[in-house]
């Protein structure tokens, strides 16, 4: 039942970094995304296609994917809400687009100003242009574990969002514990929902780890047979719902459980702990990666 | 499979604060236990009575054993490697005490300077003095998931330094993962064997943050029907194996999940966090334990 394989994102670069108040250099982004490729990572999640107005950070787009040095085999994927960022993308040759809805009712309105119905409608000729572009398109389902205002999200909830973003063709189906408060069965429970409408190729898990619980939250996962996954090197994103708290699960961290487990990869954990080294080097704080500090504590001797 | 019920044991007080190099007043450490019972932990690892010269933050222990106010329905534990440290706990009158072995002899060589059979050896008369005195023994067996000097531990090893403690009447064992290298299937793998020669009832996990798996590795024990844990408020204890790196797992993590699982503790989690909070302050750093962080920043709003 537990794979023998996993396909880490790193969304590092985009996910990870679009909250830091201070500017990172477009060469420092690159130079980021450079050292995931290296590391082995098949799949990177570079930038994101959102008015500057909104997320300062990724203003820089179109350099930042003109500064990437595409390595065969690796898929770049850039996060595109609506048709403006779409449009904007495309001459930059994302492989993969990210649509984001959100589970909560509540959340949508305070987040995106509207229904998650409404939300859905708005992307969909987003999904549409992308398959006439040749672009797959993931979907990620955010608050699917629980919401800021309005607590924990049932699983038919779930299953309700994810039929919606089914309907309109997206190809792949995100379940993002956006607040961290899951727990493996509560996970589980969400999976299997996901997985009544995806196939298991098709569906990954999305954890922040506020609470601690992402890699047990993986661990359930992985019995379930879900073998992909996202994560952000140096645990790079923190949660805007509790200011200090810490957001996306680190990619090392899984990257040591998958290992620990017998499970492949193709990531190099060192040069993983080197990327992550790099950026939180950049931004001047350890990395919250537990792997990271512990395996550079020893290196330090 | 699963327990409904799983009993912590916080270590906080003892393992915990150990190593801090600034002497924590009695008065403190007595108040970190008052509200640990508080927040309803019904085992609390109290002090140890081990020479002041190896370990001077514990050389309050009578102090400390005296100034505590007992609840009935808690069992306070203290650590006594020796017949000496046996004979100095005796008129304080623990519950239970602690012995540990490690899982292996290179790590007993460099840590007690004896080999694990010595060790073994060297307890025995404690174990059946305790027991003349009415006293329960709990057995750690440390490094049993990897060692900082041989590496990996095997299973085999495990079963036989079990053996070993259950020979000399140990009543109790306790698989402790000292660097915190171990991953779900092989913890379930160590357990295994523990509970060949251990009833359910009379085995517990004791696993380190220090790589980020203890969570994942308690679910596994979990699904093993394992029910109790040690874990250590705050996050309280570093890795001396790697400088600024976590040590044991904090009981607000564990808590956390085991809410999240259904599984009852009768421990307050908000109580809990209190009293983290108040150590934390104490030690003049922020909690190591994630949701006690989050909780706190959204307390602080």
């Amino acid at each position: 039942m537990m794979p023998t394989h996993v396909t880490l994102v790193d969304v590092g670069p985009r996910d990870g970094l679009q909250n830091e108040k201070e500017p990172v250099s477009t060469e420092h982004k690159a130079q980021l995304v450079a050292m995931l490729q290296a590391a082995g990572l098949k799949e990177i999640e570079v930038t994101s296609f959102v008015s500057p107005k909104w997320v300062p950070q990724m203003a820089d787009n179109l350099a930042v994917m003109a500064a990437i040095q595409r390595q065969p085999g690796v898929r770049y994927s850039v996060l595109t809400p609506n048709m403006k960022g779409l449009e904007a993308a495309l001459p930059t040759k994302p492989d993969e687009i990210v649509v984001f809805a959100a589970a909560s009712e509540a959340f949508s309105q305070k987040n995106i100003n509207c229904s998650i119905a409404e939300s859905i409608a708005r992307f969909a000729p987003v999904v549409e242009f992308a398959h006439a572009a040749g672009i797959k398109v993931r979907g990620a389902l955010s608050c699917a574990l629980g919401c800021p205002y309005e607590g924990e999200i049932s699983a038919d909830q779930v299953e309700h969002v994810v039929r919606l973003m089914k309907d309109i063709g997206v190809d792949h189906m995100g379940v993002a514990d956006t607040i961290g408060v899951g727990t493996p069965r509560k996970v589980q429970a969400a999976m299997e929902r996901a997985l009544k409408h995806y196939p298991l190729v098709e569906v990954s898990g999305h954890f922040h780890d506020t609470y601690g619980q992402a890699l047990s939250n993986i661990y359930a996962c992985l019995e379930l047979g879900v073998h992909n996954f996202d994560a952000s090197v140096a645990g790079l994103g923190g949660c805007p719902y509790a200011k200090g708290a810490t957001g996306n699960v680190a990619t090392e961290d899984v990257v040591f459980m998958l290992n620990g487990l017998g499970i492949d990869t193709g990531i190099d954990i060192d040069k993983l702990v080197d990327a992550g080294a790099f950026i939180s080097g950049v931004l001047g704080r350890p990395p919250v990666s537990r792997v990271g500090r512990a395996l550079l504590a020893k290196r330090a001797g």
